[in-house]
Order: C-alpha cells, then sequence, then structure tokens
C-alpha cells in the first residue's frame, strides 16, 4: 500500500510571476485542462500574488480574477480549482468571488510570524464551503518551535490543512525535514510543503517533506515562478513515482503539458542565475532583488552584499527603507577600508 | 574547523556535450582562466566524451585535445589540469599528451562494473606523475556490494582517488549516500561523486555525497552538460558555504563567471525537459535517447516507454541493437491489446 500523496500544481498561480502574469483566460484554461487531464488533484490560479494582486504595486495581470475563475472553473472536470489570498492583498470580497466560480480550496498566506492576521478568511473560506488552508510563508526564517506556535494557531481558527513554505528557496532537505516533522506532530490536520528551487533543492526538499510525513505538495511545470521558480511538477511526480508514491498523475501526460503546452507560452527558460540564488543564499523575499540592484548601482557596492545583510538582519517584506539604509552602510565601511 | 571539500569544475569537459562540443580553444581558455581565478581547484577539459572522443559517433569536437590542452594550461595559474579517459576511446597515447601539457589529474572512467578495464591507464598515470582517479560510471544500476568490490579493484590498481558516478541521474539522495558511505569504509583514499540533473536532484544528491563522506565532487557552471546537465557549480559552493564547508571558492566570483562568461558562450538553456526527464526516471544511458526516439517512430511506440524497458533489462552501453528489438516487442504488445 502506497501512500497516497496530494499534488498542487501552482503554475497558473505561482508560475505567473515568470510570465509577468500575463497568461490570458484563454492560455489558462488550455493549461489547466491539460493539468485536468493528466490528474492533478488541485489546480491554483491567479495573478501571482493572489486575489486582487493585480495592481500598479504587484504588476497588472493580463486580466481580471472573474476573467480567470471563469475560464478555468468551465474546463475543470476532476481537479479542485484553487486560490490564494494574501491578507493585505486580497479581501473578503474576492474569496466570495472565488467561491461563486466553485474554487473549493482556498489558500491563506501570512508571514511565518503572523498567522493571526488569517483567522477571518479561514473562517469565511469554510463558511463558504472551501477547503481553508492556512499558508505560512518564509517559514526558513524562524526556528522550528515558532513555525509550531503559528501553525497551532492556523489549526485553532479551523484550518483544514497547514503549509510550511521556503518563499525564498533558502531551506535544505534538513531545514524541511524538521519543520515538517514538527508540525506534523503538533496538530491533527493534513501537512503540506511549498518549495522554491533558489538553491536547486526543490525537489529534493519535497521529497524530504513528503518522508517527514507531509500529506500535499507543490508544484509548477517547468519549474515556472518567481526567480528561480518553484518544484518542477512532471519531475516531482516521477521522482515520488520511482520511490512508490501514488499520486494519482499519469506521468507522460503531465510531461506532456509541460513541454508540449506550457514551453511554447513561457518568455524565457527556468533556470537559476545569480540574482534568484543570491535571493536563496541570503535568504530574502525576492522583492528585494530589483530595489536592492538599484540601491547597489547608486551605492557602488554588491547587491549581493545587500541581500546577504538583509537575511542577516531578518528583514521582512514591508522594511524596503531597510535597502537603502544597508547599500549606504555598506558603501561608508567599503570607503573606509 | 569546517571540512574542505575539494570542487572539480567540469564545465570544459561534461559541458561540453549541451554545445555539442563546439567550445573553442580560446573559450576554455577563458572560462578556464575565470574558474581558476575563483579558486576552482581542478579543471577538466576535453571533448565531453574524454581524450580522443572527438569522431564520428560521438560528434567532432570544435578542435584537437592539444589545442585545447594548450590552450588551457597556459592560462591556469593554481587550478590542476584535469582529463578523463574512457579506456576504448582513449589510449595511452592521449594520456601521454596530457601530461606533456601539464595535465595533472587523470579520472579514468568505466562502467561500474568493469573496473578491470582501467588498470593499465590509472597506473600509466601513475607513472606519468599525475593523479590516478577511478570514476565508476552508471553506478546506480547495481546494489553497494559491487560498488565497493569495483572501488576496491580500482586501489588495487593504485587510485589516488575513486568517484562513485550517477551517469544517467538517477540517484536520489538515500542511492547516493549508501553507496558513498560504503565505498569510503571500504577503501582508504578519498571518494568523489559525480550527479547529473535528470531528476532535479543534483545539488541534494552531491550535499548527501558530501554528508556522507565525500572528499571531492563534481559540478559545471550553469549546470552545463549531457541531457539535463550536472550539479551546478555556483549554486553547489552557495549551499556548501551556508553550510559551513569550505571550498576555497569565491562565491560572487563563481557566479560571476557562470552567468557572464559561461552563458553568453551557451546555445541553449540547461532546462529539464522530458527526454532527460525519461533517462532519469529510466535510469538509462543518456545515448539511448536518440536511438529510442527513432525506433518509437518507425515502430509508433512511445519512446518513454522504450527507455523504461531498457531500463529494466538493465541495458548498457554497447547493447543499442535492443532498442529496436524492444521496440518492436512494444509495437506487437500494443497491436495485441
Amino acid at each position: 500500500m502506497s501512500k497516497h500523496i496530494r499534488i498542487v500544481d501552482t503554475t497558473l498561480r505561482d508560475g505567473m510571476h515568470a510570465v509577468s502574469h500575463r497568461f490570458t483566460p484563454d492560455d489558462m484554461a488550455e493549461i489547466a485542462a491539460g493539468l485536468d487531464a493528466a490528474g492533478i488533484d488541485t489546480i491554483e490560479i491567479g495573478h501571482g500574488d493572489g486575489l486582487a494582486g493585480s495592481s500598479f504595486q504587484y504588476g497588472f495581470a493580463a486580466a481580471t480574477d472573474e476573467d480567470y475563475l471563469k475560464a478555468v472553473s468551465g474546463v475543470l472536470k476532476n481537479a479542485k480549482l484553487d486560490v490564494l489570498l494574501l491578507p493585505g492583498i486580497g479581501t473578503m470580497e474576492e474569496l466570495e468571488l472565488a467561491a461563486k466560480y466553485n474554487a473549493k480550496v482556498a489558500r491563506v498566506a501570512t508571514h511565518v510570524t503572523e498567522a493571526d492576521i488569517g483567522e477571518q478568511h479561514l473562517k469565511l473560506a469554510k463558511e463558504l464551503g472551501m477547503e481553508a488552508v492556512g499558508f505560512l510563508m518564509m517559514s526558513h526564517m524562524v526556528g522550528v518551535d515558532k513555525v509550531v506556535e503559528q501553525a497551532k494557531l492556523f489549526e485553532s481558527y479551523g484550518a483544514d490543512k497547514i503549509y510550511v513554505t521556503d518563499s525564498a528557496g533558502a531551506m535544505t532537505p534538513k531545514d524541511v525535514t524538521a519543520r515538517i516533522k514538527a508540525v506534523k506532530e503538533a496538530v491533527s490536520v493534513p501537512i503540506g510543503h511549498h518549495a522554491h528551487n533558489n538553491l536547486s533543492l526543490a525537489v529534493a526538499n519535497t521529497l524530504a517533506a513528503v518522508e517527514a510525513g507531509a500529506d500535499m505538495v507543490d508544484g509548477t511545470c517547468k519549474g515556472l515562478g518567481a526567480g528561480a521558480g518553484n518544484t518542477q511538477t512532471e519531475v516531482l511526480v516521477a521522482v515520488l513515482d520511482k520511490l512508490g508514491y501514488d499520486t494519482g498523475i499519469d506521468l507522460y501526460k503531465i510531461m506532456d503539458v509541460a513541454d508540449d503546452i506550457v514551453v511554447p507560452k513561457m518568455k524565457r527558460a527556468q533556470v537559476i542565475d545569480k540574482n534568484s540564488l543570491s535571493i536563496g543564499y541570503a535568504g530574502v523575499y525576492g522583492s528585494f532583488l530589483l530595489h536592492s540592484l538599484r540601491a547597489a548601482e547608486k551605492f557602488q557596492v554588491d547587491a549581493r552584499d545587500i541581500l546577504v545583510e538583509l537575511g542577516k538582519r531578518k528583514t521582512v517584506g514591508g522594511q524596503e527603507d531597510m535597502i537603502v539604509d544597508v547599500a549606504y552602510e555598506l558603501s561608508q565601511k567599503q570607503a573606509a577600508n
């Protein structure tokens, strides 16, 4: 009896970052139909930053949340439709819209220390009849105990599933194992893991999560995603299949979706370059990159040094003003040497 | 006290597969100078299939072994120059040529069950004053005991170092750990690992090797290599650095070599597609791919089914005639259904 692992494909949400959120509703419908036919359990869609992410600040998507929901909900036969909501970006209103279009899963994503801001959204998702998933981002930034504490908070709000997420792609397999094991022991709901590939460890980390007891894991076709991208779904399916896990996915079909449907819609190959590698190495938000590159140019320092220093200071999203301070300090130190 | 890990960069040998062996001597000299300045310990160069690999059968390189040796040996300041020799392709004569151009390391590569065909080449390498490395290819195909037996054979021939090589990119971290640990216990010389990325596990496997006791590991800039490519050197350096290992390599410099010197010379981004993934999934030689695609077309079957069946039968290089047999059998089965 092989363990069933539920795979959530987020090509059409996290993968949107890699195409500047420009997949059209038709693109999404075509890819989603392929994923559905390949046996993918859950398909997440929308702007890269979730519901209502389309904005001046996060980049405009090619269409509205409603257009995407309509297009994809119309083609799914078996897969569950899933949306991501970052409290502060998305609101209760968008969650109601998603439910109207038959979204069955709502993932409420907060920084790993801020599960409490997800309470009302998780509760609304449940009221709307959706599976409510608490999603702890940047969970490499804190120790195991803190992750467990925040996971328990999510559970207390009624979350049906809890995710440990490595948003910066900064974890090693041991980091993942420690967190998944601890959370699995501490809560009674199923556990998930979402990896990024900045250190080229996304598939290995996802495998480590499964071996440590995770019940569901994320991937994207071709590893599409911000920066270095995500766990490559079709590779993950091959690895799990080889090791005897049951994913319910047809390996050849998911390979074909990736290479024959997704690739022609990609703008560039998903690779690890010095920028995305530096994000994983420093363990900071991907969104710090552009600001750091600009500050580096202005102050004539190496952007990588800025990122590493931001990582040491455990800088989080919202503290972007620190970037210029750090760049200035580094330039002063450089001048003094 | 952090453990020193010796990194062998093989961008200019295994990476040659990804550019159809078309790096010029000037390309090699430029990249090698960058690798040397970044602190890479050992730089392997030559045709993708090693000394004398340039041929009708394996593809013609842009220049001769002698041209490459001359160009690179002229620019190295600290790094050791390294060549690979597959007995049956390269001969004693090429080894002498390499020594003449100051190559300090000779890696003698054999199938994992055929260490004995490397005896005379290892002995000659030592006579020529080179470090003699025994390199066991396709070591996923046999059990741990067989790998140990063959490693001991290499040691008995005087090999200074022994490599456990995952030529098909078919291993998981556990497979690597088991083999490295066992070989490390069985022989008294340092141990190395060479990974491929077909299952997106190259960096993780290399890390597992280091954690299991490997003293030296291979990589290529941007992961350049046949099929899915190799362990991405600059990513590996970042991961080892993050975990406190000492590689002696300047992380920013090696990132810059990869992105600023190697990338402009690449023909295509190094990614995992359904062909290279199928090689890792089936655990067969990369060179079976083209033959299988041709046979698949002729017999109207799926090439992936051919590869998987070849893997089950533990087909090895030299048995390419089996490919048509398998394709024919599959087509008969298909017709019967």
